[in-house]
C-alpha cells in the first residue's frame, strides 16, 4: 500500500492523501482515533461530503474503519474489504430487459429448488404457529371483518403498530401519516409513480436489488447508477456529481444493509446523505426492509441489537417504505409507507390501484406486533441470520475459488460475492440451475449489466447439508470454468 | 311522440327515421318483430353499427324493446325508459379532482352509516361462514403456504377454477392465460398501465363508476365520455365518430350490468362492439364484475339464471378483467385479468408492482369455486339483489318527487336515480351524511362534472326498516330544496 506518486485528480482523493500521509508519517498512531469529519471539514475548508468520501475511501483501502457512535480509527492490518464496483463511472441508462430476474423470482415456486437466489427467510425461522393461531382467532372473533372494504390508509391498529416501532428507528409519525401497502415493493412503486414521470432520471445504488430495477423499467424511468462500497454504501462524492450534472427526479436509497451488499451507513453519513437530497431538492425515497436485522450489539442495552436510524430520522420529508415480509412473513404481503408530505396524493393512488389491502393480513400482523413477541423473534431472527452468514461465508471461502471476496454484512441475510474476474456468473447461474440450485447472478443487480463476475447469496436458509453440498456443487461449477 | 319535423343530421338517426314511419304508418304492427339488424344493414346500405345505433335510439324512445336471443319488438307503450345522458357531446376531458369520490368510498370505514353509497354486498348475503371454515382448514393444512411468496401468475387452483368458470362467458382460456390481482381496480389499473403513457386518450361509458375516474386521473390520462343508454350501453354511433376524429389509445367498456347504470349489451351489440374496437385498432379492456349477477332466466334450464357472455367470447384479445369481490367477499381482494396477447408484459408488471397476491385469499377462493357450492350461493345472491332492487324502486316511487326516473337493470345490485332537473344530488349528499346515509352522488361519476342531479344507490344491503328509513329521510331532504 503505497502513497501514489502523482496529485489524485478528486478533492476527495486529495483529501484521503492528506490524512493517509498523516498516518504514514506517524502524526496519527495506528488505532488512534482520526480527526472528525465536521473538524477537517473546518480546518481543510472542503465540504462534509469531500471528508466523507475521502473517509469512505480511506475505509475501503484498509486505512481506516468506522466504530458505531464513535468515529474513525486507524486501522492496524488493512482486511479483505470488498469494493464494488471498484469504479464505474455514473452514466445515465434505459433499465434493461427484467426477464432474467422475473426468471429468478419465478424459481419461488419451485419446491425442489435450493433458494439461495431470491431473498426469502427460511419459514422454519418464521413465527408460523403464533401468526396463524392469530388469524384463526380473528376469523372466529369478528368473521366478517376479513370479507369487507378496508380503503387506505388502511388497519389502524397496525398503523399505531407501525407508529411506535419506528420510534426506534428516529422517526416520529402519527398512525394517520402510515398508509398500508402491499409490502415494500407496492410501497416502492407507488412513491415513484407519485414522484416521477415515464423518461425521468432517478439515481439508485449500485449494485441495486433486482426488484427496484423492475419497478424503475416498469415506470419507464432512465436510472442513474452510484458506485458503493460494500461497508458504507453509496460515495457521496459521486452522487453530488450527478445533481450538480443532471436533472434527476428522485433516489432510492437503503442505508440499513442495503440489498445486495448489506452496507450500512453511519449517523453521520445518513444525515450529510439526506442533507446533499436536500440541497438539490431531490425527492429521498428510503427502503429500510432490513432496518430491524441488525447484528450490532447495543452499547446501552447488553445482547440487545441496536436498530440503527432510518434516513428519515434526518429529514421528516423522507419518504419511508417497510413491510414484514423479511422479518414475519413474505407471504402476507404487508408493507407500508411514511409518505411524509405525499400523504394524501399517496393513499387517493392507493384506492385507485386496488381499493386497499385485504384485511385479514393485516389485523394478524397488527396482533402480532403489538404482543409484546416481536422482539423477542427478532433477536431469535439475528442470531440466525448471522451464524447462517457466517457458515455461508466459511462454506465460500473453502469451496469457491482462490480470490473469491465476500461481503461481511452487519445485518440482513445475504452475501455479495465477487469472482475473480475470469468467472462468470450468469454461466453459473444457468449451470446451477440444472443442479436444481437458484442464485441470483451479478448482472441482475445493474440496469448496465455489470457485476458479470459476481452473485449474491441468499442466507435466510436454516443452514444444512443441502446448502453445504449446493456451495460444493457450484465451487465444482466454478472449477470447470476454467 | 311525433315524428320530426326536419330530415336528421345522422344517418342512424334518419335509419331511426325510416323505422319509426313504418312502424307509425303501420307496416310494422304493434307487438311485430322488426327488421333484424343484418337484413336493415343489407336492406339499406348502411353499417352495423349505424343500424344498432338507430335501434338503440327508438329502443331509448320507446318505439321498441330488445327480447333477448330473439331480437327487436315493436311497443304497445313506451314506458319510463332512462336515457342518460339524453345527449352529451363527446369531448377529450382531464379526469376532475377525486377527493369527492375517495370521501364516498371513505364512508365504508364508518359502521354506523347507512351504506347506500359505495357498491358493497351486505355481508349477511356472503358465504362468510363456509369461506372462513375453508381458510381455518388451508391453515391447518398447509401451516406454512400462506406466508411464502406466491408470484405471478398466482394460485394454480384458482387460475384454474377462473378458467372453468369464463367458459360460461364464452371464453376459452387456459389457467395459464389468467393472471391473479388484488380486485378489478389493480386488473384494470395495470391494463391501462401497460396500454397507455401520460397524455393519452381512453374512451370510457358515461355515467361511469368513480373508481375508474381515480385510476384514469391517476394514470395522467384523458378521457372521452361517450353516451350511454340505461338499457344497451354505450353508443356505437358516437364511439364510432370519436374513433374517427382523435386518437384514442384504449377503451374501458362493462357490457354486462354496467356501473352505474345497470345497462346490459346483446350478443349482437357486443360483436358489434369489439369489431368497432378493431377495426380501429384500439384495444378493448373489459370489466366483468357483474356479468355472473344476471336476473336473465335461462331458456335452456329452468329455474337457473343465465350468464350473459363476455366480449372477450368475441375476441379473445380482448384484456378482460374481474374478480369476486361483488359476488363473494370484497375484502378478500382477488380479482384476476386474462391480458390476451399482454400476458407475459402483464406479469411482469404485476410483479414489479407487489411480487403476487397474498396466498390464503386465493387458497380460500380456489377452495370455494372448486367446490360446487358457488353456483347455489349465486342463485340466492341474485334473488336477493333483484328482491332488493325492486323494493328500492318501489321506495323510490313511493317517496322521491314525482318525475324522478329509475334505472331498471337486469343484473347487478345498484340503481341509477336520475331526480327532475331542478335537484340537485351533490346537495342531497352533503345534508344525507349529516343523517348517517352515504349515497353516491351522480357528479363523481363523470370526468366532465355531469348528472348533478342523479345518483346511484346502492341495494347491495338486505332490505330492512333502517333502508326504508333512509329513502324516506332523502325524500324529505329532497322535498326541502324546493
Amino acid at each position: 500500500m503505497e502513497a501514489p506518486a502523482e496529485k489524485p485528480d478528486y478533492l476527495y482523493e486529495q483529501t484521503a492523501q492528506y490524512v493517509r500521509e498523516l498516518i504514514q508519517e506517524g502524526t496519527i498512531q495506528k488505532g488512534d482515533r482520526i480527526p472528525s469529519v465536521r473538524k477537517l471539514h473546518q480546518h481543510l475548508g472542503v465540504s462534509i461530503s469531500t471528508v466523507l468520501g475521502a473517509y469512505q475511501l480511506l475505509e475501503n483501502q484498509g486505512w481506516i474503519q468506522a466504530k458505531p457512535q464513535s468515529g474513525y480509527y486507524t486501522k492496524a492490518n488493512p482486511d479483505e474489504v470488498l469494493e464494488i464496483p471498484s469504479r464505474t463511472l455514473p452514466q445515465s441508462t434505459e433499465p434493461q430487459d427484467i426477464s432474467l430476474a422475473y426468471q429468478v423470482s419465478r424459481t419461488l415456486q419451485q419446491p425442489e429448488m435450493l433458494q439461495l437466489g431470491a431473498a426469502v427467510p427460511d419459514s422454519s425461522l418464521l413465527p408460523i404457529k403464533a401468526l396463524n393461531r392469530i388469524m384463526g382467532k380473528i376469523l372466529r372473533d369478528s368473521p366478517h371483518a376479513a370479507h369487507q372494504y378496508l380503503v387506505p390508509p388502511g388497519h389502524l391498529g397496525l398503523r399505531k403498530a407501525i407508529a411506535r416501532r419506528v420510534i426506534d428507528a428516529g422517526c416520529r409519525v402519527t398512525p394517520e401519516e402510515v398508509v398500508i401497502t402491499n409490502g415494500t415493493s407496492e410501497a416502492l412503486f407507488l412513491s415513484l409513480k407519485l414522484l416521477t414521470e415515464a423518461g425521468d432520471t432517478v439515481v439508485i445504488e449500485s449494485p441495486v436489488y433486482y426488484s427496484l430495477l423492475e419497478i424503475l423499467n416498469r415506470l419507464q424511468l432512465k436510472v442513474i447508477e452510484i458506485p458503493c462500497s460494500a461497508k458504507q454504501g453509496i460515495h457521496l462524492q459521486e452522487l453530488e456529481q450527478v445533481f450538480q450534472q443532471h436533472r434527476v427526479k428522485a433516489g432510492v436509497i437503503i442505508s440499513n444493509f442495503s440489498n445486495p451488499l448489506g452496507s450500512l451507513m453511519s449517523d453521520i453519513k445518513k444525515e450529510t446523505l439526506v442533507q446533499l437530497f436536500d440541497q438539490y431538492q431531490v425527492p429521498l425515497i428510503e427502503d429500510d426492509i432490513y432496518g430491524e436485522l441488525s447484528f450490532i450489539s447495543s452499547s446501552v442495552r447488553e445482547g440487545e441489537s441496536q436498530r440503527p436510524k432510518a434516513l428519515k430520522a434526518f429529514d421528516p420529508r423522507v419518504i419511508y417504505c417497510s413491510s414484514v415480509s423479511k422479518s414475519l412473513s413474505p407471504g402476507l404481503r404487508v408493507g407500508w409507507c411514511l409518505p411524509g408530505s405525499y400523504l394524501q396524493e399517496f393513499q387517493h393512488l392507493k384506492l385507485a390501484l386496488n381499493l386497499g389491502s385485504a384485511f385479514l393480513p393485516q389485523a394478524t400482523v397488527a396482533q402480532f406486533l403489538s404482543g409484546g413477541g416481536y422482539d423477542k423473534h427478532l433477536r431469535q431472527l439475528r442470531q440466525a441470520f448471522q451464524s447462517q452468514l457466517e457458515r455461508m461465508t466459511l462454506a465460500i471461502r473453502t469451496y469457491f475459488p482462490a480470490g473469491t471476496k465476500v461481503s461481511r454484512p452487519q445485518g440482513g441475510f445475504f452475501l455479495w460475492v465477487e469472482l475473480p474476474e475470469y468467472y462468470d456468473a450468469m454461466q453459473l447461474h444457468i449451470e446451477a440451475l440444472k443442479y436444481q440450485i437458484s442464485i441470483a447472478p451479478g448482472p441482475i443487480f445493474s440496469a448496465s449489466g455489470y457485476y458479470r463476475h459476481s452473485l449474491r447469496l441468499n442466507c435466510g436458509l436454516a443452514w444444512s447439508h443441502m446448502v453445504e453440498e449446493g456451495i460444493i456443487k457450484m465451487g465444482q461449477l466454478l472449477q470447470a470454468q476454467r
